[in-house]
């Protein structure tokens, strides 16, 4: 039974349910004793509505990322909302971008609001090598309410993680080229952030473990863009590889169109593996084999950890990790 | 002069300048009393923000979307949630799905709270055949506060409505088609919302206006995914078709992916164009003409009209066009 169910039997709208709830005064006396009646009659109290009942509390979580108009973060977000609005939850959604000034004045204005909890998406918010100290200001967030954090990893008190098991599925790609008989795979990255970091190492390791040299300038620090790729790849023209392994698929689908420009073929001279398995995959020819990060599984649990932090439900692991998994399609 | 620079001159923290702003009982006197000198001081009031020193305004906008995992919708939402914060605004977000119902409840639970003006962003707001009646409830909303139409257009007092030029746009488009030579153009369609149908029209139009005869099996309606696309085409492979002209990108794609399966060379044998210029027109190959449906023009004309509305600085048209284009690459 949710806040709808209550409104139909009620007969009132779910807007007024609301009002009831968060002890508006637009209802009328008689429509707030009816509403309050059924919520008893029927023993309506799942944990996170039912303290809306008595306690200060909002019924609002904040969702900050860097920009919605990314797809991973949108599809996060997409899963976060659909989740905590059953739950009876409304989202304030800010948008941060990736500067650690601007994060720290969002988060800022986020707990100026009545908040239950803050939902950071995207690893930008766990730092980065770049500024190794900027994350005291999430750490200081979660002194006020519980914090959790979408493929980001910061240790502290009332800091709840939720990441994809980026070291493990790029360790795993790396070593699969490998075994293909790749042995000078290119390895495109455009962030220093936490989960950037993972697959770095992740595929450096894999390199090491297979005895394979280490060559600093096949990993490549760009712009993720499809036509920056493009171009920074002419600039490479030198290189000799036999792989791309990028971090994001935007990325791979460049190197993808300047390789089938110069001439080769896909995957029998360069193999190609991207990151996100979003719908990008499909639009190229051949299609983009891609780790799948499972970012709807991230998100939903995340809810999950959420959900037991409000209730008070028990405890609540700080790290969760999820597997990824290789979508093998017709690059590899 | 905003509120960043007012908190550094009073050397506090933003979150302090919008407790004080907000009347919140957590700020000491001796502060309330420093910022609000500065605030004085500098002679800082603009309307939006200025309205929350006495009025009962909480500086938060409504965002209602369909889902927030669609790339022409999160991208709309990343430009007014700039804009938006830009201000001093809060955004609510709400993901209603398409079913009526569920947007009839999402805005009822909008309306609950106290926001300040009402967007909705998606043609699917403004009604669709099916549904003619279905729109009802965004005028009651209207009653109550302003409600601001992305790429709908519904008649009403306190609405005001942003859209692009769809039906001028898919006009241009099919008698260019006409013009390189096409007579038989598949028109593929996925919804029958305000803006879907404007498209049709304007394709349907063209013909007439060219003599080309209509014929009423090369509109396919459809959903919008690329797989579904491939296979729907090989049903129809009896159709005799030179052109695929797509109310989104994702069928488009479908088409160019099916059609050169099958041998068809693009756009030799078939001209193809999609519709929102979206981030996949460059995954393929060759990369995909398309509609460009300004979608940031859209969203910035939107927060513009908002801001006249709440700052009660003049007159607003109800409704507010923009002219799309067409990005010629390979497929045209």
């Amino acid at each position: 039974m949710n806040i709808y169910d209550i409104a139909q039997i009620a007969n009132v709208s779910i807007a007024t349910v609301s009002r009831v709830v968060n002890n508006s005064p637009k209802v009328s006396e008689k429509t707030r004793k009816k509403v309050l009646d059924i919520i008893e009659t029927y023993g309506y109290t799942p944990n996170v509505f039912a303290q809306g009942l008595g306690l200060n509390t909002m019924h609002t979580i904040g969702i900050l990322v860097p920009t919605i108009a990314d797809l991973y973060i949108s599809r996060a977000v997409a899963c976060l909302e659909e989740s905590l609005h059953e739950m009876g939850y409304d989202i304030i959604l800010g948008c941060s971008g990736y500067a650690a000034k601007q994060k720290e004045i969002h988060i800022e204005m986020m707990l100026s609001k009545r908040i239950d909890a803050l939902i950071l998406v995207g690893s930008t918010y766990a730092g980065s090598d770049d500024e190794t100290h900027n994350t005291s200001y999430i750490s200081k967030a979660a002194e006020e309410i519980p914090v959790f954090l979408i493929n980001g990893l910061i240790e502290g008190k009332n800091i709840y993680c939720n990441a994809a098991e980026d070291y493990r599925a790029s360790y795993e790609v790396t070593t699969e080229l490998i075994k293909r008989g790749r042995k000078r795979i290119v390895f495109l990255f455009d962030s220093r952030s936490y989960s950037a970091n993972q697959k770095k190492s992740g595929y450096e390791h894999a390199l090491l473990d297979a005895g394979i040299e280490f060559v600093p300038e096949l990993e490549i620090f760009m712009k993720n863009d499809i036509d920056t790729v493009r171009s920074i790849f002419c600039n490479y023209d030198y290189l000799d590889y036999d792989a791309v392994f990028a971090t994001d698929d935007a990325m791979a689908i460049g190197a993808m169109k300047y390789l089938k420009a110069i001439g080769k073929n896909i995957p029998e001279d360069v193999s190609i593996v991207g990151y996100n398995n979003s719908m990008f995959c499909k639009c190229t020819s051949p299609e983009l084999s891609s780790v799948d990060n499972k970012v709807e599984l991230v998100a939903s649990q995340t809810v999950k950890s959420l959900k037991t932090v409000l209730g008070k439900e028990g405890n609540v692991l700080h790290k969760n990790m999820v597997a990824c998994e290789l979508v093998r399609r017709a690059t590899i």
